[in-house]
């Protein structure tokens, strides 16, 4: 039961209903004895400012934020961490002395994962990204905030991936290289020679399961493809990859381990990340029985 | 787990951390298998409104109010229930079709719980109130508003008893009577000859638990006492009248009374009263105990 002492906790965007970030969260709380209540507050067109105003009013923690207010939130905010200010976005706010500082944990939950299934160092490796939105930007910007030294991108539009990689070198030097879509032999050969492939494009999402944004022929041994959906479990782009031998990871990492990284920020404490796992494989499974 | 369907509900006013009203609604919630959770918000000095914003843009029910809100949320509302609006406060705000509409339950909660000891019809006693201010003018105009032909008031501020008698009877006719407090040998003789005699006026709460607005020998057998005030559970006020021969009830059916009524106009399902005040009672045990 929430009482006056209860640190509150929302996740504010919509639709929140597929969300599984509630049972991982309050799982945490609840296994570190924390009197916290995580719950998720669906905004609307005009009332994410509402909502936050009256957050300020309230005993609350910190919050979540996802689609469609990760840019819009920032300019509710007293401070911003400096990643999350050069990636644009924010999936997390936290509440100190008063003050909202914003924090982006997609791309270092996406980090994470993928150095849980590296067998070399992260920043050793070269990277090609599908896509340039939301995922896309917090995934790359983290790489080469982490000292990647290549990571190669394209995106069904041109703009967007084109503006991503400049904004990178911009920052770190040359480490990002654009490619446009629509040269696909040189898309297929910069994606074949990558160590890490990566689709944040959001193609094989459903209802167009059987789609992928390369050729199946592009993948190779000893690659580690990652596809930062996690429904379905297994896109075309991972099957494709695993027949050809690639190692494959799909997005659940990310999301947990962007949850335990919020975790921490909100609690202060270590992140239990593989309950967190855990209660999300098996938030998932009911939702598939359901 | 409050999901993206959970009803919410918040009690706003300050201080909360003492309230017994959380652990009754979410009980009667719990009875009736219902997807609701009741939590406590409390304000500061400029918050009621932020936090009534976004209770409007959330998933609300609607919301309970407390000292020192009761009479400020009422600019904040849309529409207000005649009754409430006589009383000049709010404790109980439903949210229909994007409404908040205004009720007052304190004095039909009173009502129910002299209704539940008195031998006689509400409506053939005569009354005498000690207080003319929140808790007063809720009951009182809730009596007369049920058709009761006498209620006597005074109060140490004269001017509040005298305004609220006239208030009375400018709605209701020649119902109420207001005597000053230094009438010493008026207000005895009235108290005596009522058949309710009401304690609203705080008195006898602590640090001042000796303290009655009323001399001991004023109470005759027969008469029903009711002390506002259940926590102490037996005032002195109540102790003299018991040891007179009258009946005596304490303020805690008003309060689970006044809830009960909540619950009803919140889910439109009957109120489990008899549940919600073996809750009340456990919450008030639980409380010592801590």
């Amino acid at each position: 039961m929430i009482s006056v002492d209860t640190k509150l906790i929302a996740l504010l965007g919509n639709p929140l209903g597929q969300s599984i970030s509630n049972r991982m969260q309050n799982a945490a709380f609840h296994a570190h004895n924390l009197d916290y209540c995580y719950f998720p507050i669906e905004t609307r067109p005009g009332t994410l400012k509402p909502v936050v105003d009256a957050i300020r009013c309230m005993n609350f923690a910190g919050f979540g934020v996802t689609k469609p207010d990760k840019v819009n939130i920032i300019e509710l905010l007293d401070e911003l961490d400096p990643l999350a200010g050069m990636i644009g976005a924010v999936n997390t706010v936290d509440i100190r002395n008063g003050k909202l500082i914003g924090y982006n944990t997609d791309g270092q939950g996406g980090v994470r994962t993928l150095k849980s299934t590296l067998k070399r160092n992260v920043a050793q490796e070269s990277y090609f990204c599908f896509g340039a939105g939301g995922c896309a930007r917090a995934l790359c910007y983290t790489l080469a905030d982490q000292g990647v030294q290549s990571v190669t991108m394209t995106d069904l539009y041109d703009e967007a991936a084109e503006t991503l990689a400049k904004e990178i070198n911009a920052k770190f030097g040359s480490v990002a290289k654009f490619i446009p879509f629509a040269d696909r032999a040189s898309v297929k050969r910069a994606f074949s020679e990558s160590g890490v492939v990566m689709n944040c494009s959001g193609v094989g999402m459903a209802p167009h399961l059987e789609e992928s944004p390369i050729d199946p022929d592009a993948f190779r041994s000893g690659q580690l493809a990652f596809d930062a959906t996690y429904n379905p479990e297994k896109t075309q782009f991972l099957k494709d990859a695993e027949r050809s031998g690639a190692n494959i990871l799909n997005g659940l990492g990310m999301l947990v381990h962007q949850g335990a990284l919020q975790f921490k920020i909100w609690t202060g404490l270590d992140e239990p990340s593989e309950l967190m796992f855990r209660e999300a494989e098996q938030a998932l499974a009911d939702a598939k029985k359901a």
